[in-house]
């Protein structure tokens, strides 16, 4: 019996730490589709979010069911249930992508964003690309010196958005209103995915050492 | 045993119904610091924020502390399991309302949004206070009636959210790029507190029925 509940824990595991790499590979790709104008490509990410949605479902199934059949207690019903929250953020990030997505596919065959923030998105999909794979490995070596890498990774992802508004505020900015809302949309979605990969980390932290660590 | 059982997962609803009552009071207030300048009360909604934060987790306590020492099974496990999740989304609601603050803090003693929108914003507030209720009664009278009207609620808010943006988008808006973007995060937070108040709405139709809504 224990076994099996390690067993059918682990995949549980598994599927979170698959879902937090398809949330970065989402995101990837829609910030591709955003700074090249790539219809298809965004296309695709929109399409792709109903399996990262179908896994959460399902991981949501096996952790109930885990908890009905084995009735862990301690540490383990602490990994099983913050494994269901963590599903919940990974699902999350990639609905962040779907939206990035959803912004080029609006604007095409425009490009959504102006050139002059190019590189901002550029370095935003970068770090949330970093922040999928951190969590994806985090959720399995169970790491506190790597979950921290995705503190400073969330950071790293604040300070860009901030600059971002300090771009938009200035009276440099002459791309108009239009483009100051996409922008404004853009940078949320990418600080709000940094925000749930750094939540997975503070779980996955709590777990192991019992302490919150200061955001 | 299990009047205990019933006894503690009582309680755990009715913090739940509490928590999603001070969401819509803090989104109430925050749309009234918003449209009136009113820094004392903007204060007031981040201060109290931490109190709502402080009910999710001893919420979570709590239903860790059911799920680790009555080990339910079938329905009272879903309700103790979808109980956590939504206290999760009403504590997000009460963080929305703490972001709306934030921004009438950061324009004060400026008005952040324009006098055009003011009549969105009321009605976006009148919603979401609304919602914050709605939610509160249906979290306690499990009634699929009611839930539905959380989602009648939902559409309205993307409604007045979508024509917000066509505001922005119109050549006639004459209020520059600083108050735009502003004003597309307000009507990103309210419209997410509308999300996830049908979230509440959806799990509680979900426990009841056995059927997801559509969305």
């Amino acid at each position: 019996m224990r076994n099996d509940f390690h067993g059918e824990l682990d995949s549980l595991i598994q599927t979170l730490s698959q879902m937090c790499g398809l949330a970065g590979l989402a995101m990837e790709r829609a910030t591709q589709a955003l700074l090249q104008a790539d219809l298809p490509l965004a296309e695709r990410v929109i399409t792709d979010h109903d399996h990262l949605s179908l896994m959460q479902s399902q991981a949501e199934e096996a952790a109930l069911l885990l908890l009905a059949l084995q009735a862990p207690v301690a540490g383990d019903l602490r990994v099983v249930v913050s494994s269901m929250q963590n599903v919940a953020d990974a699902e999350r990030m990639g609905g962040l992508a779907l939206h990035v997505a959803k912004i080029a596919r609006r604007r095409h065959p425009d490009y959504a964003v102006p050139e002059e923030v190019n590189g901002f998105f550029a370095e935003m999909g970068r770090i949330a690309v970093d922040l999928g794979n951190n969590a994806k490995d985090v959720v399995l070596s169970r790491d506190p010196e790597q979950a921290a890498q995705i503190d400073r990774d969330d950071d790293a992802m604040d300070q860009l958005h901030r600059h971002l508004f300090t771009m938009m505020m200035d009276e440099k900015w002459k791309h108009g209103v239009a483009a100051a809302v996409d922008v404004t949309l853009l940078g949320r979605f990418y600080e709000r995915f940094a925000d749930h990969a750094a939540q997975i980390g503070r779980r996955i932290v709590f777990q192991v050492t019992g302490e919150t660590p200061d955001i």
